[in-house]
């Protein structure tokens, strides 16, 4: 049996399947201090690692945190504002479950989930956005997530405002970076409420897509991926992704003239194919490769 | 002997050598219209290709341009202001000189070259940023610039505008993208001369250091590089490289808090180590392996 976690900054999943796209058993609780999250996961996997059956886990952590194997903090929590998680060591806490550990940050292994068994079958570059409590994205190149000296950041680059926003941000280090203007706590933070509560007329929209439409244009130009997944729990509003799609394509202005990134990207800017299963189900690849 | 092209928007450059790091002719013309600027190429390498001199060619070319072999466009000029250039197929114009071609953007092969030979030496992942005509910027990971669909195009990211700035930009796809407003040509659109030739107190300083700062940023956040290498003809100016460094630093905020991106940026942020050799010897490392 794999094990499988998704750590995100809300919620912890776990789940228990033989093989990845596979899921026998799952719980979700919701992410507590470091102690009582590992007391939590010990009871999950517990019984499948005293009965020999735990082959290995996969981790999808919520960033920023230490991917790569071997170099110093490997596995580690960096500086976050989650209260108590500030170098917590994933690896010091899941060693009574006894069993190899692969990690990845979670929209890795979102991206690697929706390339293998989603919405990017067959992508040679696939990109995965989420949009939630925060903004993340991850890449996927070949099967791999590309990194340079860590994982990537992309939710935090600096947009252009929008004429006439002078909302000032709410990302404890960089203010008005795109995940302090647009994410699911900058939504209710300018409006009093998440966006599917608003009507489809109202500017929240037109503005939660300029800003989301930014980010594309910039993982296009950056990556040129085939194909970008935007998931998360605000882009659950209905037309929100056609909104994205429309604006990423005016704003590239027919610079990208060939291949995916160019016309009416119908095919570029898509909704997960796996629903919410898209990071636990990159966990269990994980696994599977550990 | 191998044979190196560096094709940019305003000169070309041709140079041949026996390996790439030494460079025993070369020659500079501007850039004309295709079928002048191929016979300029072969007048060059005619005669070591007669001679059965010539083992390869390596070409850093100006983009847009296909750099996928095999795939459909590989080697040709894709959309492009420059008069004449679009639908260009280089590698029919350099097959008169009957050898073997591998090609890369100016930019990929600048970075290749300072990695390789500069100031990127012993970097995993390198990035190399061109500021002149245009602006842009090159990855290259583990010996090889990645790439999606097609090479990145980061020059034209959107930037934030600095406050009370209403230049409307001058990239005709994009206005205000970032090389429509921080090129050395929207420098002479801003201020009627060139960035060396204000004085050092004149506010066109710190605006240029805040709109490439925000391309740093970007390319810190989306490729998380070990180095940065900032050159092109603007990045002369007399310490504008420090202004870029203090004020990615600034934007930064703290929120990298570990490895080259951290800190105060001294050894992240740095001229090439090759000076205007960048680009003609990564095209020489790309006729290596040709």
């Amino acid at each position: 049996m794999l094990g499988a976690i998704e750590a995100g900054g809300t919620k912890i999943v776990c789940a228990a399947g033989p093989v990845p796209g596979q899921i026998h058993a799952r719980e979700t609780f919701r992410t507590a201090a470091p102690t009582e999250t590992f007391q939590q996961i010990q009871a999950f996997f517990g019984p499948y690692a005293e009965s020999g059956q735990l082959e290995a886990l996969g981790l999808a952590a919520f960033g920023p945190v230490g991917i790569a194997p071997g170099a110093p903090g490997y596995g580690q929590v960096q500086k976050t504002p989650k209260p108590g998680w500030t170098g917590v060591d994933w690896l010091d806490g899941l060693a009574p479950l006894a069993c190899p550990v692969a990690l990845d940050t979670d929209v890795n292994a979102a991206a690697l989930g929706e390339q293998a068994l989603g919405a990017g079958q067959g992508c040679q570059t696939l990109a995965y956005v989420t949009v939630g409590t925060g903004i993340g994205a991850g890449v996927i190149h070949q099967g791999r997530a590309p990194s340079g000296t860590g994982h990537y950041e992309m939710g935090h680059i600096y947009p252009p405002r929008s004429l006439g926003d002078v909302f000032e941000g709410l990302c404890p280090y960089h203010g008005d970076c795109l995940e302090g203007l647009a994410s699911g706590p900058a939504i209710a933070a300018r409006w009093g409420t998440d966006l599917s509560s608003l009507l489809a007329d109202h500017p929240a929209h037109a503005l939660e897509a300029a800003y989301l439409a930014q980010l594309a244009v910039t993982i296009t130009l950056t990556h040129m991926p085939e194909r970008i997944v935007f998931g998360g729990g605000v882009m659950k509003t209905p037309g929100l992704i056609d909104r994205v799609r429309a604006e990423t394509r005016r704003l590239l202005g027919g610079y990208v003239s060939q291949g995916p990134a160019s016309g009416d990207l119908g095919g570029y800017i898509v909704p997960p194919g796996l629903g919410e299963d898209s990071g636990i189900t990159g966990a269990l690849i994980l696994a599977s490769r550990a």
